[in-house]
């Protein structure tokens, strides 16, 4: 498939103006994001879960215990994940145009096992990194027995799409005259003041990573 | 099924201990979150996407266009419905127990069309007050022609469970003498100040609802 180009099922219909296929704005809102939502398809019903996941390239990896049951099920058949950062309420004068600002992305495919040592261990200090950037080298690495315990599964990001809705409400020009306070509610995930654990000596500072923590945007 | 008692698929199998069945707690994670991710089965595959939820009781209800592919899946099938609440990030001494803190529901189970037009408005209000407690009684209400565009699902919450983590990293006890930070790092969203719509008069003030605007939180 040319790039920039979905396929069916990942092409936006609901509110198509709103679709995005281009890899970098895919690429920022699953960079953004801490977490997603797997979902599978299990004795023929669907099941989501939350995970964490990580970029490297065009490839999403997500990780869990071997012993999963959904990472399982994600094995045997098609998987589809989602990430949503939600940036802000919409604010309509009437109820029906409510609606919320979000940056959204649905990725299609089959998971593949990561079975190669050295690409498993590459995706789990990703995911560490992605979480909290540096911090993989900050932190004792996974030893043989941990990265065996971990499954490593990875998404090709080939059949991806992107969602994004922007700006003020959309009212109808009717309700325009209506003495109702219409706008956007801008919101964002923060980050409070790092709490150390009850056992750290308290000669170990807060590392430069973890004070004023943000997530990477795009731009 | 007695309350309490989860059904096989609804019983939290990794990490067991962090499984709850109190509607109490399932029911706070549910109201606080703003948004959901529902998966549905379409042709054999899964397809998760997000949507806006309201409980009403022991319902949750969901809504989109009539037109929505996703919602007419969701109608032929069993559905499965997911909501993370994130509250922090888990930085242990060793890449392998990173974790996050976090509150999350998963409700398995058919979705049920609304067609009674009085639970349909109903739920309507529901989904805007949800987002903005009390701001349905603020706007035009939705017309019989808008009522009409809005497909109402709803989806029994008899099968359901959360899971939650919260608390410090739980560290090897051999890597407790490295000298690595440890800790939690707390995450909330957070409301910015209200963006006024470029067309609102600039006598109407903003509301106190979007003041100081915070989801409600258990307890």
């Amino acid at each position: 498939m040319p790039p920039g180009s979905p396929s069916e099922r990942a092409r936006v219909r609901r509110k198509p103006q709103r679709g995005a296929y281009e890899r970098a704005t895919i690429d920022a809102i699953l960079d953004e994001a801490l977490f997603c939502h797997l979902a599978t398809v299990v004795n023929g019903a669907p099941r989501v879960v939350p995970m964490v996941h990580a970029r490297v390239g065009d490839v999403l990896y997500v990780h869990g215990s071997n012993a999963s049951r959904s990472l399982k099920a994600a094995l045997a058949g098609e998987a589809c994940v989602a990430v949503t950062l939600l940036d802000g309420l919409v604010l309509a004068r009437s109820a029906f145009n409510h609606s919320m600002n979000y940056r959204s992305v649905v990725v299609y495919g089959r998971l593949r096992e990561v079975t190669d040592p050295g690409e498993s261990a590459a995706a789990q200090r990703a995911l560490v990194d992605h979480v909290v950037p540096g911090r993989a080298a900050q932190v004792r690495p996974a030893d043989p027995a941990e990265l065996r315990q971990t499954a490593i599964l990875a998404l090709d990001l080939s059949e991806a799409s992107a969602k994004v809705r922007t700006g003020p409400p959309v009212d109808d020009e009717a309700d325009l005259s209506l003495e109702v306070w219409a706008g956007v509610l801008p919101l964002r995930l923060e980050a409070g003041e790092p709490e150390p654990d009850p056992r750290l000596p308290a000669h170990i500072p807060v590392p430069d990573n973890l004070r004023d923590y943000r997530r990477p945007t795009k731009g």
